[in-house]
């Protein structure tokens, strides 16, 4: 939670908050909350430390051993015995809800909290239809630099402007302790797609992939503390030529990994034939399961076709599975897809999948905008969250053409948290409208600082307003630089309500009544909008024009 | 119409273009494509030279007399007689349509070709739901500079990168020399709120407008040749009382003028009490009108209330005197409205007016977003757009801030043609989705030029690719940063498929059978991804990582 401080007597308001204890060095790591809640619910064993043999520099108290199961930890395990966990409790506080609500939404499998029992410095968060929607931000490790301070400050930053997931997608040499530095520093689940450092144990050959190679990383990952795995799973050998005649075939990189696999080996996806032994490894860290769309459309041609929807239903059959072990589960989703073919993906999913969180990325609405694609998928995904997805996996302005750099992350994070922040106000978030209407009560009541404070991103908000009007007289003016300070509507009905209040009318007619007579006052002339005094201390003034639209 | 030619011998593609002729002189005019239409269809007469008296600077060639109408010349009079005009066959042939079928829709209300027999220099188009969806820009003049050129340049700016429709919101005293610049080099329909420029004239104090004065400023701006007019005949005074209790009042600058002069004479709004006269007007120069939306809300707290909707039943109203006078019209909408609500707002439109054009702000989907309004907004426009709206006025990254700069037009722009295509898309205009097959494929097939010409902004399109992959061989290479030249999803797919049109298979279960042979060929370890050599030509490889976002 972070609470803004208001000007004028209003109420503070609080806001969810994604970033964590800030100012923590990188090689201390967060502080471990969760770990006397794990040890106190008990059934765990510590493994050693594991990571002493890979990590060089890690500092010796953070070598701790990691932890397994030896009974049922999951936050769904606990939930289905009916169990309130004090991951649920940090969740209903956040969200607003009772504690037996979060646990009864994590019980149906609607929601999850994904919360590896080796990642303590966890502040527990839920994805689910009846939560605030939450977004997903990328990040990974460049070639050129890689340390551990920059890799940290990237999991920062994308917290800092909103993300609720961190997914590391690091390849290269250093995957390993990249991560270990990422965990220790991560307020949010993180979550990984194992397959891609498996890829780098066989030096990029998909078709050298192995099941006990592959099973290997997961445990690796799992003790680390990755709180959700993307698995491949649904992307089965009879379902590969359903892509052959796409515009675009297939675009997930994990899904062409399975795919060429397959093909090359002639043989069922490993993740899906030994489907049940990852269950059991999940189970026993309390990983959750990103059930990957490797056959999502790459273009708006390509929606909604026989091929996604093939991949959707063995999503749905393998969610039933995770769920008899005990292992929580979301299902990701596309991708490109027009308008109108958006909610059919939401309602198969529910249908198919029981329910089970969705987590889309975007899905983009148009392929015809390279460069400005965290626009045409944002549009999707404030659809796709209306309509009931759980989380937003962003997209980036360099999206289909290149890295993101920090700003084009910024970017992505920002044009997410509007559609997510759309979308509970569209579905009736409890909390959610109070935002709004405390940025628009500060809006109408010229309050600009704390219409700063109150934005998503204050600063661009700031510097923007600075650019036409940058004297700091200009901050408690009554008008703004659309309209300037001759007349401006927002002052005028401003003057109305104060009057109608002055007299202690509140019916309609009495509030006509009360205009008959400021009527009046008008035609007497009386100038009530801006005196000279407050016009003269404006520097830089602009014209009255421009910006509003239609009138 | 624009087209873009493609390599590797695909067809090129044709795109609609709102640019007009490039590199004309600005003191020339562009060239006057409708003179001759409007002269052989008779009906109209000369009115002396109107401008002479009001324009310093004006060239004698384009000092010519205005016309005004003896008779019949609206493009809704034609419809109504049958008659196929040669706007209608422009809007035709630009849209894709018979011409016979735009006669139609003109002739129901259901479009509009705003179009000024004084504007013989425009490109004619259609705002209606059955067309592209269309979006405006709103430009004006700043306090400092007004130099003819950049006035035009504005204009010019906003239409390349794709405004269907420009509204002149400009104020100042070269008011009618800066608009007649911007008519006479506009191929895009001009809009105005004629209620600014006739609050000048009394030098910006509402209540000293009067009806003659605002009619006399309607005909010197028709004479000119403004396509339509915003008018805020709607707003009627017991409607005032209902804006008192919302959260941000009037927030419509053009709404809060005529409710400050209603409460200050306490008299019903006198351009709805002279609406029949202002129809004459309208009618005699064919204006369309764009019945404005005093009433809009301007938060979300405000959104679908009773002002708000008592304004549009009046709308609806007006839509109805304005045809029985052969005028078009279309009628304005919001605003601030959450999307749950959007189609609402589309439905009640469609009853109470008709089906005559929509035409509204963004809406902006949520208020917690100064500096990202372009954002918040495009995804209502985008909803809305597939609901039915026929144009939207788009919203910049300055909105409730400052006034938009150069960048800002264009990003407000980029972002609303995503919006409108996304919503051609959802509503199947049957051109819409050639342009996104056509760059997928370009996408797919790793023809990087082609990507870039045929993206809705090329030069960020290639400058993104390029801060990562900047050398030209990246341009024909066949992966790019994301995954790396190692392994491409994409290109594992064309693998599988160029082997299936090698051997003339065409069925599922022939393509299975042609990749259980291709199996055996990558167990061979041949691979089929990348030369070396290709690999060496790449300066600045990036890691393949980062950016394709959940495997």
């Amino acid at each position: 939670m972070r609470e803004i401080t208001l000007s004028g007597g209003e109420t503070p308001l609080r806001v969810y908050d994604t970033s964590g204890p800030h100012g923590r060095d990188v090689r201390q790591g967060l502080p471990l909350i969760r770990d006397s809640w794990i040890v106190r619910r008990g059934g765990t064993v510590d493994k050693g430390s594991p990571q002493a043999s890979n990590v060089r520099s890690l500092p010796p108290f953070l070598a701790r051993p990691a932890k397994r199961a030896t009974s049922g930890v999951t936050q769904l395990y606990h939930a289905r015995r009916g169990d309130v966990t004090e991951e649920m409790e940090f969740v209903a506080l956040r969200e607003g809800f009772s504690p037996e609500f979060v646990r009864d939404e994590v019980k149906s499998g609607r929601a999850i909290i994904p919360a590896n029992i080796n990642h303590p410095e966890l502040e527990p968060m839920a994805i689910g239809r009846n939560f605030l929607v939450k977004i997903n931000a990328n990040i990974g490790n460049s070639a050129v630099s890689s340390s551990i301070e920059e890799e940290v400050e990237k999991l920062r930053w994308a917290t800092l402007w909103g993300a609720d997931t961190v997914m590391d997608l690091s390849t290269g040499p250093n995957i390993h302790e990249t991560r270990e530095w990422i965990i220790r520093n991560s307020p949010v689940p993180i979550g990984t797609v194992p397959i891609y450092q498996a890829l780098e144990k066989v030096d990029g050959r998909p078709e050298e992939l192995t099941w006990e190679l592959y099973r290997d990383t997961l445990i690796e990952q799992a003790e680390q503390g990755v709180d959700y795995f993307t698995v491949h799973a649904g992307v089965l050998l009879r379902y590969i030529p359903m892509t052959a005649r796409r515009l675009t075939g297939i675009v997930s990189r994990g899904g062409s990994i399975i795919a060429k696999w397959c093909l090359a080996h002639h043989e069922e996806n490993f993740t899906y034939t030994h489907f049940r032994e990852i269950c059991e490894i999940m189970k026993a860290y309390d990983v959750s399961f990103s059930l990957g769309d490797g056959l999502r459309p790459g273009s708006i041609a390509d929606a909604n076709d026989e091929a996604q929807f093939a991949e959707l239903r063995t999503q749905g059959e393998l969610t039933r599975i995770a769920w008899d072990y005990d292992v929580q589960v979301m299902n990701e989703g596309p991708g490109h897809v027009p308008l109108h073919r958006i909610k059919e993906n939401m309602q198969h999913q529910l249908d198919w999948c029981q329910e089970a969180p969705f987590y889309t990325l975007g899905p983009l609405t148009t392929d015809v905008a390279p460069g400005y694609d965290h626009i045409t998928s944002a549009i999707g995904a404030a659809m796709i969250g209306w309509y009931g997805t759980a989380m937003l996996c962003y997209v980036t302005p360099k999206e289909h053409l290149g890295l993101p750099n920090r700003d084009d992350v910024k970017q992505g994070v920002v044009a997410y948290k509007i559609a997510a922040h759309a979308a509970d106000l569209a579905k009736g978030h409890p909390r959610a409208q109070a935002w709004d209407d405390a940025l628009s009560k500060a809006r109408f009541e010229f309050r600009w600082d704390d219409q700063f404070n109150l934005a998503l991103d204050p600063q661009t908000a700031r510097s923007y307003h600075d650019e036409t009007l940058p004297a700091e007289g200009a901050k408690v003016a009554h008008f703004c630089s659309m309209c300037g300070p001759k007349f401006c509507s927002m002052e005028l009905t401003q003057q109305v309500r104060d009057y109608a209040a002055g007299k202690g009318l509140s019916s309609g007619e009495a509030l006509e009544a009360g205009m008959q007579e400021k009527s009046a006052e008008f035609r007497k002339g009386r100038e009530l909008y801006v005196t000279a005094e407050k016009e003269e201390q404006i520097i830089g003034l602009p014209d009255r024009s421009v910006q509003e639209p239609t009138g």
